[in-house]
């Protein structure tokens, strides 16, 4: 994978409106690993055989946003749903020539793409592909949330709206901070037992909590609020389920969920003022793909981030569908997908 | 002022509903200094001739927000806009013996009060009367929303929205911050040339933006948005335009101004997810009133927060109604109201 374009013009749009979410035909997938192929014209950093992630938020490394602590957000090659890579061209085209949209800058289901070098982290070879793939998006972004973007301190109570795999990297990223108690909100409550492995002490099951708000059990259960809530669903109700429960004073609130395009967050002015909570949201963990994602790999050789119980099947790429069949029949699978080089 | 009840009930009413703002007869007013006249049963730390201040906030010195750094929200006695003291009575008649109705816990139009313990800082005499009043709500409000609620960095931008009393107070913590730039927002273009005293560099007429949002027009002068924003008049789209307007990866959108009961506002869930800002409220500027008090008036004693340029008028009680017909004639005023002991 990588063949590489080299100077693009800046680009201010901050500002950002969705594409409509069906542009096909395109390459879709965002979590990889791969070997780099060939690298383009003036491509530094980077050369054949590099083990790289890529990464579908661009880290360009000069801008003043990537050289800046605070923000994960590059200012240079901006964040977007573009169905192009970041000159506006597509890289793809299927065997009669018509083109082929790419997918977050990333479109990883295939046994070749063609990513930028800002969207693309190099890391090593100790860790196994298998594991390493993970913090291309999911793991890191949940791991991050409760790390880089919330901050979470030693001894505080989190909630989880939502138990896939993105609540459950929260989780993982609380348990790593230290969290005491990681109370997890699902419609299913399988995702009790299956989080207990990822740090989560109590569960609401949503579809069980009679006439009573969610927002009102984790009240109850904390006493009047959790310090952090995260919302990993995507749902805009949700959120203002999240902030509701969120500890007055100093609780924040924090949006993983990517809602449908045009959906609103809607607070009660009088709450913002006079409660003290925050709200924010973490694209990506809040993480800066080139830097922070050599710590978690970091992390995970000291066995402190535990990669592996983020996997229940690993299926070849010529089977791919089957773990879209699984996830259709409603199975809790984190699924690897891999292929020989 | 100040005879004292002794032990409350905790109360947990966490979440707000604001009375109808019409509850008369009522003693109002809430910024104010006075001696002690009298403590009531149980009362320690205060004592007759001790100068202080009330604060509409309670801290009781106790609960786990009073105790924490991160919280000025009292959990022991909530703040709410109870005509009532904590206890759920008045200590108010008229001369028929008719009750008269509190005002957030201070009721300072009057030569008697009483107030809560909780709800008194205790100021040294070093500090003219005429001068610590002003930090019994406007100008510790805004000074600390810079200071404390934003934590406003050196060398940044910051744009205030509303540059009343509580706005120019918002620009003196900046500028106490080394801000940078402070741009004041106002309907009312003689703000500027008032603004200049207190940091304000940049302005924008609100009235004079023709075609576009003030938010365009931020996000124009400052490159892509302030580092800042503040919303000091409370006005659900005037937030909006402020979250608009702040700058991505780390802006913060701090919200002031007291908007009418019920209003909401609302944000895009993407714009929240993919922007890396966040909003928070501000109540007395995040202050903790028996901590925070004492340490911006030694800075006022040491000629860095500059006080004497937030008052324009001085008028004796027997002539309040003087100051509020300047206000309603549009004049810019911020007075100070004293009385013989």
């Amino acid at each position: 994978m990588a063949r590489e374009i080299t100077a693009l013009e800046e680009n201010h749009t901050w500002t950002l409106e969705p594409l409509p979410p069906g542009c096909f035909p395109r390459i879709l997938g965002h979590e990889a690993i791969g070997l780099v192929e060939s690298v383009g014209d003036g491509v530094r950093d980077f050369a054949e055989g590099d083990m790289v992630i890529p990464i579908f938020i661009p880290d360009c490394a000069e801008c003043i946003d990537c050289t800046s602590k605070k923000s994960n957000i590059c200012s240079k090659f901006p964040f977007s749903h573009t169905p192009w890579m970041h000159d506006g061209t597509s890289r793809f085209t299927d065997l009669k020539g018509e083109t082929l949209y790419h997918f977050i800058f990333v479109s990883s289901f295939t046994e070749y793409t063609v990513v930028h070098v800002a969207n693309v982290t190099k890391v090593e070879t100790s860790i196994p592909p298998n594991r390493a793939c993970l913090l291309s998006c999911g793991v890191s972004t949940g791991v991050g949330a409760a790390w880089k973007s919330a901050n979470v301190e030693a001894g505080s109570t989190v909630a989880i709206f939502g138990v896939g795999s993105i609540g459950l990297a929260v989780a993982e990223g609380a348990r790593l901070c230290g969290a005491k108690r990681i109370i997890g909100i699902d419609v299913n409550p399988e995702k009790f037992e299956i989080g207990k492995a990822f740090g989560i002490t109590d569960f609401v099951d949503s579809r069980s909590s009679g006439d009573k708000r969610v927002s009102e059990i984790i009240n109850e259960m904390t006493g009047g609020g959790a310090d952090y809530c995260f919302e990993c669903v995507g749902k805009a109700s949700l959120v203002e389920e999240a902030f509701a429960c969120c500890r007055k004073g100093w609780g924040k609130t924090i949006v993983l969920g990517v809602d449908k395009p045009g959906a609103q967050l809607t607070f009660k002015s009088f709450d913002v003022l006079h409660l003290g909570k925050t709200i924010s949201g973490s694209l990506f963990g809040g993480l800066k793909p080139k830097s922070d994602i050599p710590i978690l790999i970091k992390r995970y050789m000291n066995k402190e981030l535990e990669l592996d119980k983020f996997v229940t099947h690993e299926v070849r790429f010529e089977e791919i569908n089957k773990a879209f069949d699984l996830l259709i029949e409603g199975k809790s699978l984190r699924c690897v997908i891999w292929m020989d080089k």
